[in-house]
């Protein structure tokens, strides 16, 4: 699994400061995270082949998190996208895009499906082959969601070594990672500990962007690999995080201990704070694998 | 009157290309002309105080000419404005933005004016105490205007040297700038040619994008002091344009010397240019003061 940060500006877009928008890739699928304004430059200055976007996860109806939509989903049509898209999001949002792609009479090429959110508890939206998402309900000023990824676990993988001491088939390998037990030509029946190993643990990310301090959303996002989880404010701000139903480093990271994660990323700064240094400081006092997020940067899960 | 252009692609945005956008300055008002996506952030780049830009011209609704639109908006609120914002753009524009205002639960707290276009006939849409605008009717895909920026003739300007040797009181100089003639104390009566030089000849700024070759256009932009003509296609592609209701960089030219104007700049070039020369040589087949458009470039007229 591996995260790359477009952007993590709170409100407004600055020079080398976009607003939200994250990359996923897991288990080979490219997955997006929210869409501010300039995103698909975003996309292009890193290079990525942002054509392999098959899903767009929007967390809320703020402008820094979906004012690029409408441009990247109008590219993919200029482009010549064939390839399905699927966009999750607040209820709204399917009137936003079809509104504007209908008053240029712009219409997608390929399809483009809706997958419009309202509810108030936590729902899996996505059952993919490889991987699984389930929103993470918020609490901010307009509906929003978390998005939760989880990994799927993977088939058994084979032990080299005791499949080639026992003269396993190569065609019994299939059955092999599926967990089955095999039999020899002779009739031994082998259990099929014997000759696999556990797949790789499954990797899971939490992504949290916008949101008060939820102490319960521990609860949903238990031992995960990594969160991400908005730090707008410091503690010298507690009052304005109040007001605006934002977050403060500290308050992440109680979310991060609470729930025991395996690394906490903070984003969605403030543009008033200069300096970054302090968000970690104040959040180690309660979590210590902190990392800020950083337009551009990768983090591999 | 100076040009700026923030953004000139066709189409989509790139690595070092914007779609389109403009800032004029014409006797000391701000306005913007087209708001491609990322507009707000080349403003921030080119340190523009952009709280001064009270009205913006919208062409057409094609998302590479508005999508920044709903960006400024919001981010003109979240700076605190209390100026009023004028919009000036095709029917659809004021559904388009308060639609996501609505979702979003952000109403602006400055006044925001929509004025909603629809004639197929040029019409003044601002009628400013220091200049005028008005549309020039396009032949696009969807509806669209070009914008006539004309400044209004200034007062005239005080002969120095003519009004020292009459001795004429300083009370008399507002009148003198009005063309009014003045009474010395002896009663003398003094003509106003006699005290005053004609003010400066006023420019004025016709900006057409998006188009296919429209040749009446040059009536409505008779003898203008710069024309911004889009020039998508080279003539190797005179098939698209047509096909795609654009321009050529000779069609772009012809209207130019149709409607003898001081300066051509081309723009809104199609991305499978590598090389702009061309636009260049083949315009001045038919017009020879011409330029291209690049973003950030400035013109004063």
């Amino acid at each position: 699994m591996k995260l790359t940060i477009l952007g993590c500006n709170a409100a407004t877009p600055r020079k080398n400061a976009q607003t939200t928008a994250q990359l996923l890739e897991i288990k080979g699928q490219m997955v997006l995270i929210d869409c501010g304004e300039g995103t698909q430059l975003q996309l292009r200055k890193l290079g990525v082949k942002f054509a392999r976007i098959q899903h767009i996860f929007i967390s809320h109806l703020h402008g820094d998190h979906f004012y690029g939509l409408i441009g990247l989903i109008s590219t993919f049509r200029l482009l010549g996208r064939s390839a399905d898209l699927h966009v999750y999001g607040p209820t709204g949002i399917k009137e936003i895009i079809t509104l504007q792609l209908k008053l240029a009479k712009s219409w997608t090429d390929y399809k483009l499906y809706f997958h419009e959110l309202n509810s108030a508890e936590s729902e899996m939206v996505l059952d993919h082959e490889k991987f699984t998402v389930e929103t993470l309900p918020l609490d901010h000023r307009v509906y929003t969601n978390g998005y939760l990824f989880k990994e799927k676990v993977g088939p058994r993988k084979i032990d080299q070594a005791a499949v080639e001491t026992h003269g396993v088939s190569i065609a019994d390998m299939e059955n092999l990672k599926q967990g089955k037990d095999i039999s020899l030509d002779d009739g031994t029946v082998i259990e099929n500990h014997r000759l696999t190993l556990d797949p790789d643990a499954p990797k899971s990310y939490a992504f949290c962007s916008d949101t008060a301090y939820k102490p319960d959303l521990s609860q949903l996002i238990k031992g995960v690999t990594c969160l991400y989880h908005e730090a707008t404010f410091l503690d010298s701000h507690q009052d304005l995080a109040l007001k605006t139903k934002h977050s403060t480093a500290a308050e992440a990271a109680q979310i991060a201990a609470a729930a025991q994660v395996g690394q906490l990323i903070l984003g969605h700064f403030s543009s008033r704070y200069p300096d970054l240094k302090e968000f970690i400081t104040q959040a180690q006092q309660h979590f210590q694998n902190v990392d800020l997020a950083e337009d551009g940067k990768g983090f591999v899960l």
